[in-house]
């Protein structure tokens, strides 16, 4: 089933230090890694099951950046908010940790690790994250730690 | 024009240290920009021009992710090789230094920072590269560290 993004209303004050967010799952379809990795990362053991069968990965694998972006996904639909998300300068320690393979269900975690207002902006503030992506079996493929400017809640 | 994926023949030995790959453009094509936000990170400012003319950015700006990936496509390319690639381990210090807007055409260097021959596997060696993607005006649109494993060459 296809969920509707339904971002929740969130602002900065609502990320505080030490805050976990569980996101859901994401399924790595077999038909889309194949599609992904043709157009954005067209090597043997991402795009062709009998290479990457003699590949040391022993089979088809996602591109790191396919499941970067099936994260991105949940992170846009369940963890930001339209209401203050201004984007992000980057991202440190992207680690692809673990293969990703076709039909694996790919579940985030969200941990806040610092969470401070802009001194020189007091209407936004700077979230780091942590951010834990886990396959069906509970190993971690991804980690991450991201960057997120946010607006501030309105004063009354 | 669509060039089919060419890429070189190399192996660890072709990645010096200090060596410098220019690696040629990728264009950002709108429609691309706007499937891949929908359904990677669909954010206002990716996904709806209006709302994007209303944010910080004044326009729709491609997702980080987009911008990786199609970065990513010309490493698969133009710089790695299916002789040698056995996958990243990770990236380091990835930013997304000014917005990607559709239409832009990129264009991707690789420097190698360090190639060192792994003592464990002494047919393999880690290669750590510094990528810098520039719009077609000169700006630095997103840097990153990346690590890649490579096979030496086999030896006669």
């Amino acid at each position: 089933m296809t969920r509707k993004p339904s971002p929740p209303v969130r602002h900065f004050e609502d990320y505080p230090e030490g805050a976990v967010f569980e996101l859901g799952s994401i399924r790595v379809e077999p038909d889309e890694l194949l599609s992904f990795a043709r157009r954005f990362d067209p090597q043997p053991f991402h795009t062709d099951a009998r290479a990457a069968a003699e590949s040391p990965y022993g089979g088809l694998i996602a591109s790191g950046w396919h499941t970067a972006s099936l994260m991105m996904r949940l992170l846009a639909t369940q963890f930001l908010s339209p209401a203050s998300s201004l984007g992000s300068p980057g991202v440190d320690e992207l680690r692809w940790l673990a293969p990703v393979r076709p039909g694996d269900e790919l579940w985030v975690r969200v941990t806040i690790l610092s969470a401070r207002r802009s001194a020189s902006n007091p209407d936004r503030g700077v979230a780091i994250s942590l951010i834990e992506t886990r396959n069906q079996e509970g190993t971690l493929v991804l980690s991450m730690k991201a960057v997120n400017l946010l607006r501030c809640r309105a004063r009354a």
